[in-house]
């Protein structure tokens, strides 16, 4: 193998929650050296779904921020005293990429803007993640990953037929998000070889948001069509969605005439066989009497003996698991999904970045940091002194219970 | 500008349906050659969901078709024949990316795997994306976007409270998993620049949806948690979700106090300013009471109303809107997230990539390709004579209807 994909690549990391976070520790799983500088108090993902038993077995640290903070460095600075600012601009001239999610108008008020930092160095991307796009009539509005769910569209096909939709239980919009901006930062380390100048990329939630919609807005844009909840039903094919077991349910799909028939014969044929269910056509228009029809044979079986059946007959079928079903099954460890992660004395599951490379191996993992524990470190590996860093520290610029000190 | 990001990269695609189309519909905005090799009959997702009305009026492709598929270029090959595997092999030969999503094994019996190709081509990178990944126990099992949501959990944890749960409304499996699989190709073309050679890269439908529920898993790691679906709400705060408007819904973000004290200064106080509501844990134990007490007021208002109350109260509010109203809200369009496809003489609307480049332009749009269409244009530019490509013809390299003519 030869070195990580992004050996030697610095990252300065203003991100906070989620979508920026979660793209930042992908680039730390490729190699880059991410710096996240964090406000006096910290990334306010540390405290999400904090518990008192957590607080003492884990030091405190939330589970989402546990997911999505490994193999970086913290440091605390306050960005409102002009010694932070100070900083941060000198940090920026000496890295190769910035992240940030503030709203748009926040980065250029501190100074820290495109324009500015590009004025420093020509070679810096500057990878801004907002919550509707920096132009346009909501530009200023905020949102999270829920208003996003919202606003897309998605929650209005979530749910079920004639309730009340609902939103998609994970933060799909913010993660599917942090790709976006991994992409854009790629592409643009990509760029700069050939034209020896960084630029400034952007990604939204909306644009995140949009792209996971993008086949049902082409049909709307085509005629018109809209659909509706359906369960764990869709509109494309039948049988498509989850099946009673005894013991849980089991998604089956058998979306053409082959696969059809390969599922009669496994689990009926009596009650499945009849003509109007023989068709792709027949099905779809039929789908409430067969979803009966399946279920009466299904719920007499468990899901373990469902799943030996049908992956006999070669029908594609999953348990529909619970969340430890899913974090504990043994293939996801198998294709390397799980990295252990070093909490204290406690060693945690992680999730990987989702792709790898077969010549080029994942940094090594660390723990995520603890807030502020890296700014003296860093700040004298960017050549400041040991009296520069004391001056800050009295300044407040890292924050003023470091200051009180 | 400088010229796009990918400007002379060359990708070779036999991937179909929906994470790797995506993938390589990135690709192609961003200015990268496409070739989408197909099987006779064409990639399946052309036919998806094709009614009689969209086949008079649009020609015959499918709404997910032609959302994922623009700027790409078309070639009907049978990789079943010899002449089919000997220009694929050619086509390798001389581009810088291979796609594929064939089940692990498929590709190496056509003489097309990554070690094959590799000794033709050393600087390719070869993305393989699979379902469950190319090793451990599920290896060799089939799945798709609904039966990943079913395995990850993501279903366990979609839907309402002591109801069975339900999928989220799109495939957001498959979509993530496309710009895994972008960021994968975006970092190996990046290494590529250091090391000369190129590499095997990999993601899969399971490393996609354990990404998406990262955060719940390392909640299940750390102690056993798990959650439950919770309709529109979420464990983390409250209130976080969807509220009645007189004509619509609302989804209301207030998780801090002062949040919490500028929603109850907008829209009560009567009913809300109680001691049960005081504190993020008094409203998280409390939470049926207050979406009650919340609901009662804003069932009083039109979703206009409610969005202008909470905007000049500064509490983040959006509408849950239909796929229409989200498709044609002028945010999208403003921030570039809508581009327009040719398809005949209609200009059809449809998502755009979901990051962009301030230095690089995006690739001018072109029509998803006719199956087919551009194959012997492709075979000549990578020097097959116009005699060879009629003998592949005549030998059924491009499908036997095409032998036939």
């Amino acid at each position: 193998m030869s070195g990580n994909v992004l050996e030697g690549i610095r990252v300065l990391d203003f991100s906070r929650v989620f979508a920026g976070p979660a793209a930042t520790q992908v680039l730390g799983d490729m190699g880059a050296q991410v710096l996240k500088v964090e406000p006096p108090g910290g990334d306010e993902a540390r405290y999400y779904g904090v518990t008192k038993a957590r607080l003492e077995r884990f030091g405190g640290v939330s589970p989402s921020f546990l997911a999505l903070n490994r193999n970086k460095r913290s440091l605390e600075i306050d960005l409102r005293t002009e010694e932070g600012k100070e900083i941060a601009r000198a940090l920026a001239r000496d890295v190769d990429v910035v992240v940030h999610n503030y709203r748009p108008g926040v980065m250029e008020r501190l100074g820290l803007g495109y324009d500015a930092l590009q004025a420093l160095n020509p070679r810096l991307i500057y990878a801004e993640f907002s919550a509707f796009g920096t132009t346009g009539p909501l530009a200023k509005a905020g949102a999270n990953d829920l208003a996003l769910q919202a606003h897309s569209g998605l929650i209005s096909i979530t749910g079920e037929e004639d309730r009340s939709p609902v939103r998609c239980g994970s933060a799909i919009v913010d993660l599917h998000g942090s790709l976006a901006i991994v992409s854009a930062i790629l592409g643009a380390l990509f760029h700069r070889v050939s034209t020896g100048v960084g630029q400034r990329v952007e990604s939204s939630l909306l644009l995140s948001s949009a792209h996971l919609m993008s086949y049902f807005y082409t049909e709307y844009w085509m005629d018109g069509a809209m659909h509706k909840p359906m369960g764990t039903a869709n509109h494309l094919s039948v049988p498509n969605q989850a099946f009673p077991g005894s013991d849980g349910e089991v998604v089956i799909i058998a979306s053409t005439n082959e696969m059809w028939q390969r599922l009669v014969a496994a689990l009926g044929p009596e009650g499945l066989d009849g003509p109007e269910f023989a068709d792709v056509f027949d099905r779809r228009s039929n789908r409430a009497a067969l979803v009966k029809a399946v279920s009466a044979i299904t719920s007499t079986k468990t899901c373990a003996e469902l799943l030996a059946i049908l992956e006999a007959a070669k029908v594609v079928a999953t348990k529909v698991n619970t969340i430890g079903e899913a974090a504990d099954h043994p293939q996801l460890a198998a294709v390397g999904g799980r990295v252990e992660l070093p909490v204290g004395e406690h060693r945690i599951g992680s999730v990987a970045t989702p792709f790898s490379f077969s010549n080029a191996p994942s940094a090594e993992v660390s723990s995520p940091p603890v807030l502020g524990a890296d700014t003296d470190e860093v700040l004298a590996e960017f050549g400041f002194s040991r009296e520069r860093i004391e001056a800050f520290r009295e300044a407040g610029a890292f924050g003023r219970s470091q200051a009180k000190n």
